[in-house]
């Protein structure tokens, strides 16, 4: 974490940080889970190639969530379902019998949906040399990382030659292929999913797909890397009264939120992909609101919702969340806290979740056991971003046993 | 609509554009429907002072609409009624004995209310000439046309002389007489209402009280121009219960949203009447909210809603709502999709009217009918600015089938 | 009140104006409630030290509201208690055993809780220089003054000699003690109260203590100076059922919101204290939402909040709030018409109060008494900054009969 820089003053302080880039150097991924790695039967060192294929292997296997899921039989997928889950029930539209290339794709959206057009205008995809050309003080400038990651992970892929850096991302590269000049709009249009996504942002899908692995309740608590957002269109799916409920649109309302496991456009929505979109948090409150989990709602009426709704304007939303606070962001987003862990920032948001949306007993009579003792303690470092480490022991102590007070309730009214 | 100018590539399509101008030319009104002119006995060339005056003599009648309402013997008006319903309730306060001049006015409400006199000068209506000045790639140059529009009606009745421009909009001219340079404030005060504000803004008032013409429910779902803004004081004041009962002030409360009829300042709250807060989903919010039709939550915690409240500070609020997609606004604001009808803008909001307010088996057995078929295409071309045609007819199948799920249930229950 | 201003063409306004300005000189606190100095018998001209200790008797006293209350016996503290009510609970930590100095607080919280750091980085606590530098026609030109006042304050009590300047605010001044140049970790350190913050900020301490002795309910609707920020901890602890009840985290929570009393960042959160936050309806709403009294939802709802939220980034919100209006504030906030009394603004924001949270007969048939009728009168005032007189009194009478038929639907139900 950033603040640790400032005890690098002694000399074994110094090798640490030289063998810590070293590693990172290596493979340019210290924050994907070990567990990832560990499950996926990886090296830390496997190539982007082969984290990308074991990644998808995954994702697409239906013994591990992909799909309709165990209920499958009993439903059926309406027109909608194909935006939704597009790997199990996309089809390209049958009206258009044509095969376009890259440059028609743009010029013919421009005309019958000008919106999407202008989106992708404004966006890094559509702007790659122009973050290229960054100096090196733009908050934007860790973008040009990004992009030669991007295109490592390509060339290892063998989707980009060596000699070659990438020259833009179209609607052709996620819609085709990557790369592709030309497409059979009736027969080769994708809607994209994660893998898709993945392809090129194999760091950030890694991250995401690692939730599947961290949330490896010490009592099966919740199933096995649930809830996440990995993992969220599996646990709609395979719930009993969701998959045999007949009025299927009502059941598919819940997966206007239950379909991160499926894309990644919840959060960075088309087709201008912005991070200052994702990055604020609003991004959240599309799913996290409501009577159920009023997160949104909790954290806009809290002190740290008062200060992102009345000093934000002030804020740079350009800079990198691991820079922010220096930065001049005073208060956390749902983002800064939820992204991190131990320091690190990924996309990993639930490292240190504890009692999930639903406090039930086996988690209340297990919060002494290492596995809660150690996300506490992960907890309390991020409060300590800005909060004394007592403050924040004191507060995390005050939400458990508020949590446990309101549990007996319950459990007292069953 | 604008994307539909990509296509404008063949002599045909060059003929029809040619015409097309050529009619706007003629009018300036393309976009007032035509059932008004039919329901009004006018020609579509009627000169503005026609077309007021047929639009104010039925505004002002009882039998349409005006005044109390059929049930108007049962209740009186609470001294902030006159707020309400100026036209058919207010008077001017007797407590000042004075004629005033066009410039005492603002002299001595700087002293009394100082706040409106702030507001008005940050106004067009106090800046004419500096939006005359404004050059033609300002995103409000469209304005100097609506400034000559407003002097052409004026001229038309009588109110301007041929070889004179208006100055400026002052209080004298809402508030007394437009052109008036004095007034008695105890005898000739007045509080603008539409035809007030319409006699200005002929085009704008037109398209608003079309919202009486276009809602032609093909059963009788909705009595005649209803649900609408056009309507919605006499949709108040012919309910019974609310004429009927005796906490005058409970009643009058549904008044503080059901006065889009009789006055403008809803939308277009005074004395800075801001184009630019009309156009933002709050200006929506202050009726559209809440458990009986909860719009304004729905949107904030949408995408679009997303989108509109993390990168909307980028957009420039001041284009043109034709113009915001391709200047820059990624997302819908309620006003973009709502008050848009087959590529044309106006303040007719009904135009895809549907389902109202109120799902009712009247409407749910009969979407196949024309009228509604109609609108669910254009619905589906609004859709189209940004989404694939496909995706819009999935989306909007999808609600619609929701809606008829909810409403069997309701009807089960009955 | 601003607008006054205009009619100072007489001699006899020009007069008074310049004995308001000698008296103003003489104090600096003539907006500071006479009831305050005749509570705690003290003449006006009573200096600042007098003022503070006085304030400071009262503050503290168990009698008067001070620690646990009447019920204290009944109930512990939890471990967050003492960041609720530092003056009765707070101890310093044990487990840093060091004397810091001035700058070594600094350092180390640099590294150990650097958004602490980073925020008082922002502060004008952290830039009293820059402040003083700034043009007169900076609109936070006026804090010069406010520091100037600051340093009065402290040479009254012996704080900082004649000749000396502040040269910042600095951790230490705060937290261990004014002006100190190093303290004790483990002994010293303390958790600002209001006493801490109004030892500087003298006036608007005094401002608020001063809610106690303005809300003088003339039938004891209320129990004394109640309710109001000033007592609201009181009004905590001195509830039976908080009191008793076993639950203490549960408890605790409406300590969340009743902490006014004992500290000030509940509106001026640490460590920027921005002015700008606390102007800003938000920094109300954390507490001032919800069923039980949602007033940050019907603000946001109104017209008001609609104007607030569509136009407010065009807003200067440095500018004091005096003359916000004037600066092109076009609605009010919260803070506008509640910190405003008979054209004075302060941080006793009780002193138009009539009906409270809790509409009761004994308010409900008491609204012709003259405590109620003066405080009438005074909302009439603040309205017509932008409204007309009897708009606001037509409005004020509406609302008044409004709530009177609710409480008396609600005591029909009883």
């Amino acid at each position: 974490m950033r603040r640790q820089h400032h005890h690098l003053t002694s000399y074994a302080a110094l090798w640490g940080y030289l063998l810590l880039m070293l590693f990172a150097l290596g493979t340019a991924r210290a924050d994907i889970p070990q567990a990832l790695y560990d499950n996926l039967g990886l090296d830390r060192n496997a190539d982007p190639k082969a984290l990308f294929e074991a990644l998808e292997q995954r994702y697409y296997d239906p013994e591990q969530g992909a799909g309709k899921g165990k209920f499958g039989e009993l439903w059926e997928p309406i027109p909608f379902s194909k935006y939704l889950n597009p790997h199990t029930f996309y089809e390209p539209p049958q009206t258009l019998q044509m095969t376009a290339t890259r440059q028609q794709c743009i010029d013919c959206h421009s005309g019958v949906t000008p919106g999407w057009v202008h989106s992708w205008g404004n966006s890094v995809h559509a702007n790659l040399e122009q973050i290229r050309q960054l100096p090196g003080d733009d908050p934007r400038a860790y973008k040009k990382d990004i992009i030669t990651e991007v295109e490592d992970n390509l060339r290892s892929m063998g989707k980009l030659a060596a000699d070659m850096t990438l020259a833009e991302v179209s609607c052709i590269d996620c819609h085709i292929d990557i790369g592709a000049q030309q497409g059979d709009h009736a027969k080769e249009l994708r809607m994209p999913d994660g893998a898709v996504c993945g392809t090129c942002h194999l760091q950030q899908w890694a991250e995401r797909e690692s939730e599947r692995d961290t949330l490896d309740w010490p009592h099966d608590q919740w199933p096995a890397g649930r809830p996440s957002h990995a993992l969220d269109y599996r646990a709609n799916v395979e719930t009993a009264i969701w998959a045999g409920m007949p009025q299927r649109e009502i059941a598919e309302g819940c997966t206007f939120c239950h379909n991160n496991q499926t894309k990644c456009d919840t959060c960075h929505t088309r087709h201008e992909f912005s991070t200052v979109e994702a990055r604020k948090p609003e991004a959240c409150a599309t799913c996290h609101n409501g009577v159920d989990h009023n997160e949104y709602e909790n954290f806009l009426l809290s002190k740290h919702g008062t200060i992102y709704q009345t000093r934000g304007d002030s804020w740079d939303w350009n800079v990198r969340l691991a820079d922010a606070v220096e930065q001049g962001q005073q208060a956390p987003t749902c983002q800064l806290c939820h992204m991190e862990y131990q320091g690190e920032f990924s996309h990993n948001v639930v490292r240190k979740v504890r009692w999930g949306f639903n406090p039930m007993p086996a988690i209340a009579d297990n919060l002494d056991h290492p596995w809660f003792e150690d996300r506490q303690a992960a907890w309390q470092e991020t409060c300590s971003t800005c909060h004394s480490p007592r403050f924040a022991q004191a507060y995390l102590e005050f939400i458990d046993n508020g949590v446990k007070d309101g549990l007996a309730v319950e459990q007292d009214a069953k």
